[in-house]
Formats: structure tokens, C-alpha cells, sequence
């Protein structure tokens, strides 16, 4: 554990009743407070949401009637078949997603992953109504070719505020997809780069006209190295190195890029060290030897710090360690692929903290609880070495920048990494215990130390998240079989309390 | 020339002097008037933004002091090689962008064609301020799983309003070049749908264990057909499809996909009608051949009604026709993609209009002047016969949707497609003016009867754009030596006067 995580590694000790919400309760919130190593922190015990229900509001079956009846409507124009439910965001508040038929449910999904300080929040309120961001929202720039005076000033007051260490650069995107690709697109061109003799050494008229044709060596004969089980997104590109699921590739056609084994761990790692580390070392083997003999070499390799959809998959510091130095060895970059992992969820900014690194990586992609997206990168040398090689009308949006600001400032001021590591262990604690309770119904519990990143196992999975709604909580799954946790990072100990009650009411009901 | 073009044809008669504006005039603004077939319609020659200035206002060389300085602290973070001009956003207005330096200019390019009614619009301000913006803002969904209740009705009154003809279904999406992808990915769905019997039948294991492996059957032997000089976006899909610069394209891996000769026509169209028939059977015929004999077949063709990024390339309604029937014949859908030309400038809503198809496209892209993007497709039976196959975590943004539901709102309450029919008939006119009087400068002018969505090609192009600065306007290229004209929806005849004024000046200055 490192000295940061061990300096607020808390104990549940006694009593200080939150402040009581305007809302009855319906399930009780057991007394507790804070106590990290030296200082009481009482702060934390206060809910940072004050107009939060004190617990879920539960009017209807859902979907109940209002909410059929707009899913109807909505089918009409738009697919619905993925719905899971029907939201009515203007009655959704902090951590609690309201529906039309007045149902709150204590929300540990948080759309995928990707609210990070609560819904209706109101610094993000106050934000979205600055004339910056009306002005960001109705004259929005093509900003590789007309920045406002006012990027850099947003950049650096935001997203490079948080940018991991050592990677100082960033390119902004849409959304994690692109994030990824463009990601990509600069590990090939810095891998052609290097081949032709350096940033100065001009392309031939052979690769210009290949190119053109989509031929080698114009259109290069290189590949991203991805691992099994990973997701990347679901753009052509980085669709050719996620491996989650069939339904997510299916009849679309794929680059012939190389996948190596994720590590298969078993949990508690601590009980299974020796056979993790074996598979681990195994997984490196397979890298090395990819990187070594696959038709199309690549350019990079890119990782999730835990793997998320494909069913909240963990390694080690060790593993990730051991995998830059061989990706460093072969002269491979290494992309660590934040867009799930990154903005607090595991008790760090970003996730690959965890890891220790003395190198970094040499891009961190980023989306979701960002709000924006795109790639920290380590060096200039990761600039394409011509203007319009990495390019496309928007490059971002500034708006969404200034939201990120936002979100990071509301993450200092509360103090939420932090947070969110010691909510964390709480919330390990409590499922702990409902693992010994129930072991079936809590298999391989996993992210300890790592947030409220945490993931099990459930035989019945699908049936425990749609029996949730019933006891007030939307709740998202992972890969095959497992039940994943994605709360907001303004979740809190009282929230954990709500939400382990009402997950034994799911595990009897099953 | 359509009935409703008809109808808008105008002619200049007479005077009616615009209200003098704040800003002082630099550039003299002729007396005219507007006259439609049966009305006067002396609304259109009133300044749609009242506060532009009359005339560009340069105070120092560009870039100034002020913008060298911002330019070189965002160089620190931000690739800044492509900035074509630093800009205030805080002090543009309507059809004119301005600098920290306090310059102001006629800007015809705006941001890459996206800018669709001014700069800083009163209306547009008043939307992104609405209780409806912010919650959109603060709370973005994921709207494949959690859709607001509001969702349906926001792209009824928007997105789907202004739906093309046949095509009453939407998928939403970030920018263009994902709304590309993400109808490729549609298309490719679609066929091996066909292929495999329908929509009942299911995958088989062998498809299941290969789509993972990125190799066919799964990842199937599919291509997408487009034309050469294309431009259909940089992410990997797309990227394949585009073929406009070797920039775009090189060091980036490529899908060994087909590319058909586009028509290469002779300008002034008229007067080479033979010859540029001939070139557009020879095209149609190679589509053909391709489609026939590919080794990878093409799922899906996709084609800009006018090639835009590829230097402004036309082809007759007749050709669209017949690539229409074409792809009819051979079982494979098409996608036109209108993300440059929707929404619009050339004098339709949809470019695609002036075709005048009576089976329309499969699919119709969108993005940039919308804000918002995606693809409208014409029948269910284009969405994938399972949940979870298009999608992704936030497919599209409803804060986006709703800016262009304001966007749609102001264009139909300034009627600026018919206006912008009518003030393109006047800019060509009076292109074709100075083209008289400079052949050499002005080549190949094209786009009549195209709204503003007009180009010409000059020997000196790079030299030209940059001069025309000195003279007070923003205006931009494309292809080899193009300099294309994508002015905003609120263009008017003033700007039309001053922006060739200033021409004149930039050509006699080369």
C-alpha cells in the first residue's frame, strides 16, 4: 500500500449521524464516522449531496407506467432494445437517478461509468451557465485551425492540471474511441517515423502513391497489440483490438492484430499469489513472442489498468511494470487506456498510478468521467512530425473542457480521490462480509485497494441486476458473470450501508 | 432548376440600404433590394446580426501582437502547427471572426464549414441558457441504456424535423467521421444479415470464435466502395474511404478497400455537357466493376454530392441517379454522406435534394453545421437485429441535439436555405463577374445553382488565402488548388459586395 492510500486507510469507529435529507427514509443509516491515521475527519461524514434522498424512493414497478409509455415513443426514432431504464434526469440528484414515474434508485452505475460528482450537481450547474461556457456552446472552434485565445489557458487550468506524470502533451477528442485511435494513429506514424530515419527524413513517392491506395508501405503493415477480454471501443480501429464480447464484433471487419492472454487471476490475489504470479509471467511471454513474430508488428501495445467491460479483470503493479520494460525493450509504445479506469474510481487520479511506474506510458487515453477525451502523450517526439497528420475539424470541444475544469475542481475541493479510496475500503469491508455470508452469490470479489472499483461474481447475474431495481439500485454487469461497481466518487459510507442491505435483499430474493 | 429554387430565383433591381451598423464602415455597401417571382422581399436585405460590423476592421498585420503571443503559450501544450489563425470568440459577431489584436474579418470559412448562423447568436445564447441546456450539460447520458424521457421529443423537434425524405429514423453520433463508421458498421451488419438468411437467423459458433479472432467468416471480407479524392473522415474505417490527400493517409494502416474514378468535370458544366456525361458513364461503369468483381465486396457506397475536402467536385443529378440504380441492382446500400454539405449552403437542407431521387439513399451522414452527427436511415430493417450491436457509451449528445434544434429553429425563422439559394445566385453571378475579368484567377468556378457552396480553383492558392487576410477575409481551401467559398447561412448580398471587392483586391495583390 502506498504511503498516500495508507494515510487515509480508515476504520469505521463510532457515531456521527449525517445530516438528515429532506427525504423520509426508508432504510436505516447506521451511526458511524471517520478516522484516518492521526486526524479525525468528520467532514466526510456529511453528505456532500444535501437534497439526496436518505434512501431509494421506490413508487412503481420499473419500468412503471410513464416510463413504458416514453420508451414507446422514443422507439419509434430511435433503437431501444439496450434501454435499461428510462431516466428523467431533471428529478435525478447526486447519487440517486430518478425515472418519469418518480422512482430513485441509489445509482452505483453512474451511465456506464461516466458521472463523476453526482447529477445536478451545483458547481457543474453554476459552470454550465458562465458566459465562457455559453460562449464555448454557440461559437464552437475548428480548433486545429482557429483556437480561441482561451484554450491554453483552458487546457492547463484543467485537463493538463491532472495530466499523469510525465506526460505534460495532449491531443482532445469525442469520446474514448477516438481517444484510442487517434492514440493509435500517432504510435504508427512515430513507428514509420523511426523506420524512414527520423522526423526529418520525407516520405518517398512509393509510400505517397501507396497510401493513396491503401497499400503498403504507404498504408504500413503494422498492428496495435491488445490483450484478450479488453476493450478498446467500437470505431473500426479500435474495434480490431477489443476483445470483450461477440455481439461488440461481430460482421464488422477487423484489422489482423495480434491479442495476447490477459492474465487469469484468482482472488483474493493475496491467497493465490504464486499461481498469479505464473500467469502473469505467462501473459508477458506472450507479449514478448508477439511482439516478436507477428506478421504485422506492432506499433503499440495498449492496456486497461483493469480490464472493465471484459468483466473488471485485474494484475499486478509487477505485471504492468514488467510490461513496459518489455515494451520499452522492443521499442513498442505503450498505451494505458483510461477511459473507464481514470478520474478517481480507484482511489488515484488515474489508475496506472497504482502501478508505480519510474518510465510512464508513453500515451494515457482518457474519456468518460472527463467528459472529454483524448490522449496525454510524453514527449514532442509523439507530435506527428508535420501540421494535419493528426487532424479532424473539431479536435475537441472546448465546452466539454470547461466541464472537465469543473469536475476537477469539485474533485479538489472535495477531496474525492481521496475519498474515494477510503469509501473504498469501507465498502471492500462490508462486501467482504457478504461474501462470507453468501459465497455463491459474491464470487471472486475483486479491487481491493483500488476505490470503489470493485467487481464479483454472480451465477445469476443478469437476474441480480434487473432484482436490484427492486430493492432501489441501478446496478451495472460486467463480462460473463460479473455484478461491477461504478459508483460516483461523491458516493459515501452511508450510500455503501444502503446499498450492502439492499444487495443481501437481491442475493435472498434470488 | 426545382420549383421551390424557382420560386426564390432573384434578381437585383433596386435600393434598400441595410441599417447602418455600429462599427464604421471600411468598404462601401451597394444599394440593392430583393425581388422573388411575385413578392418583394425586402426582409432578406436587412443584416441579419445587427451588430457585425459594416465592413471588415484590421488594426494590425495578422496575427497580431496579441495572437503571436497566445499562439506560442498554447504551442507548450497543443500541436499548433495547423492554426490557420488565433481567434476571440468573446468578439466575433454574425459572419465575422475576430482576433485578440482586434481584428475583424468577413469569415467565409467558418470553422471548416460548421458555423451554420453566426457567430455569437442572440438566439442560440438564449437556448444554451435554458434550464433544458444545462440539465443536458450537467447530466449526460448514456442514451442506449438511460435515455431522458425527454429524448424522444428532442429529436422529434429537432434532428428528425429536418429528416431526409424517406429516411424518419436517426442514429446519433459525435462528429462525422464516427457517423461514417458507424453507418459502415450498419451496412456491414446489414449485408451479412442477408447473407446469412435474415434477421431470425442466428450467428454460428464458427462466426462467434472467429469475429473474436478478428478473421472471417466473423470479421467478414467486406469493403466499403468510394470514390478517389473523397473525403469521409480520419479514424480507421473512414479513413480507408477517404482519398483526398496523402497527409490524411499516410503511415496509417488500411483496409484494402475499392475506389471508383469520381467524374472529373469540365467547368463552366453546361457547356461541356458531352464530355462530363461521358466522364460520369465512365465512373458509373467502374462502380460497377468493382462492385462485380472487388475481392472484398463492397457492403455499402458511399459519396459526398459534392466532393468537398477533395477540392469541390460536382457531378450532375443524373449521375446520382444512376449510382442510385446502380447500387439497387447490386444489393448494396448507399450512404451519402453529407456532413460538409448538409444543412443548407448549397441552397437545399440537403444537398442530396437536388438529385432528386425517388428512392432515396440508404443512409444519410451528418455533422459539422448541425453540431450534433449521426446517420438517418430509411427503414428498420438498417437497424441491427439485436441490442448492444451499434452502440457505445454515449452515442451522441443531447446538449448537442439541442443546439441544433435551436440551429433548425433559427433557419426556418430567417428562411435562410431559400435565402441562401437566392444569395448564392448572387455570388456566383458576380464570381463569374470578376472570372470575366481575371480567367486566370478565377478557374473553373463551380457550384451555380449550388446556394453559397461554391469554389474556384487558382494557381497560386496557398499565396491567395493567405493574402485575402490583408483584405479582410477568412476564407479557406481544398483539394490541390482550390479555394472554396463555405460561408454561413447568414450570409448576405452586403457580404457578397465586400467579400468580392476584396477579392479583386486580393488578385491584383498576387
Amino acid at each position: 500500500m502506498s504511503a498516500l492510500r495508507a494515510r487515509f486507510h480508515v476504520r469505521v469507529v463510532a457515531a456521527a449521524r449525517p445530516a438528515v435529507p429532506r427525504h423520509s427514509s426508508r432504510l436505516g443509516v447506521p451511526k458511524r464516522t471517520w478516522s484516518s491515521a492521526g486526524a479525525m475527519r468528520m467532514a466526510a461524514a456529511k453528505p456532500f449531496h444535501k437534497d439526496e434522498p436518505a434512501a431509494p424512493v421506490l413508487k412503481t414497478k420499473i419500468p412503471g407506467p410513464k416510463a413504458t409509455e416514453a420508451v414507446k415513443q422514443l422507439d419509434a426514432v430511435f433503437d431501444t432494445r439496450s434501454v435499461n431504464m428510462m431516466a428523467d434526469y431533471t428529478q435525478s440528484v447526486g447519487n440517486y437517478i430518478s425515472d418519469p414515474d418518480g422512482n430513485m434508485l441509489l445509482d452505483v452505475y453512474a451511465q456506464i461509468a461516466s458521472i463523476p460528482v453526482g447529477y445536478n450537481n451545483p458547481e457543474l450547474r453554476k459552470v454550465a451557465q458562465t458566459p465562457e461556457m455559453v460562449d464555448a456552446i454557440i461559437n464552437r472552434p475548428a480548433l486545429g485551425n482557429f483556437p480561441s485565445h482561451t484554450w491554453a489557458g483552458i487546457l492547463q487550468s484543467g485537463v493538463l492540471k491532472v495530466a499523469p506524470k510525465g506526460l505534460n502533451n495532449v491531443y482532445t477528442a469525442m469520446a474514448g474511441s477516438d481517444a484510442n485511435e487517434i492514440a493509435f494513429k500517432a504510435a504508427f506514424m512515430y513507428k514509420r517515423q523511426q523506420e524512414r530515419g527520423g522526423p526529418h527524413v520525407d516520405f518517398t513517392a512509393h509510400e505517397i502513391e501507396t497510401a493513396m491506395n491503401n497499400q503498403s508501405p504507404g498504408s504500413p503493415q503494422l498492428s496495435i497489440l491488445s490483450f484478450k477480454s479488453s476493450f478498446h471501443g467500437r470505431l473500426f480501429g479500435c474495434l480490431s483490438t477489443t476483445r470483450s464480447k461477440p455481439i461488440h464484433k461481430l460482421d464488422i471487419p477487423a484489422f489482423d492484430w495480434p491479442q495476447a492472454t490477459f492474465p487469469q487471476l484468482k482472488y483474493p490475489l493475496e491467497e493465490h499469489a504464486e499461481d498469479n504470479a505464473r500467469a502473469e509471467q505467462a501473459s508477458l511471454d506472450e507479449v514478448e513472442h508477439l511482439i516478436k513474430t507477428w506478421h504485422l508488428p506492432p506499433a503499440a501495445v495498449i492496456v486497461e489498468p483493469i480490464q472493465s467491460e471484459g468483466g473488471d479483470n485485474h494484475a499486478s503493479p509487477a505485471f504492468f511494470q514488467k510490461l513496459r520494460a518489455l515494451t520499452r525493450k522492443h521499442n513498442v509504445l505503450l498505451i494505458a487506456d483510461e477511459v473507464q479506469t481514470g478520474v478517481g474510481a480507484t482511489g488515484k487520479f488515474w489508475a496506472h498510478e497504482h502501478w508505480n511506474l519510474e518510465d510512464p506510458p508513453d500515451m494515457v487515453t482518457f474519456s468518460k468521467k472527463a467528459q472529454t477525451a483524448g490522449y496525454y502523450y510524453s514527449s514532442k517526439d509523439l507530435r506527428p512530425n508535420k501540421p494535419y497528420r493528426q487532424f479532424n475539424t473539431w479536435m475537441g470541444d472546448p465546452s466539454k473542457a470547461l466541464l472537465f475544469r469543473a469536475i476537477i475542481n469539485e474533485i479538489e475541493r472535495l477531496d474525492l480521490v481521496n475519498h474515494t479510496a477510503a469509501v473504498g475500503d469501507y465498502l471492500f469491508g462490508k462486501l467482504s462480509g457478504l461474501a462470507g455470508k453468501y459465497p455463491d452469490h459474491f464470487q471472486n470479489l475483486r479491487g481491493k485497494g483500488q476505490g470503489t472499483f470493485i467487481a464479483f461474481d454472480n451465477p445469476k447475474r443478469d437476474e441480480f441486476l434487473a432484482k436490484a431495481k427492486d430493492f432501489g439500485i441501478n446496478i451495472g454487469g460486467s463480462g460473463a458473470n460479473a455484478v461491477r461497481l461504478r459508483p460516483m466518487l461523491t458516493f459515501q459510507e452511508h450510500h455503501v450501508d444502503i446499498l450492502i442491505e439492499a444487495l443481501e435483499k437481491v442475493v435472498k430474493a434470488l
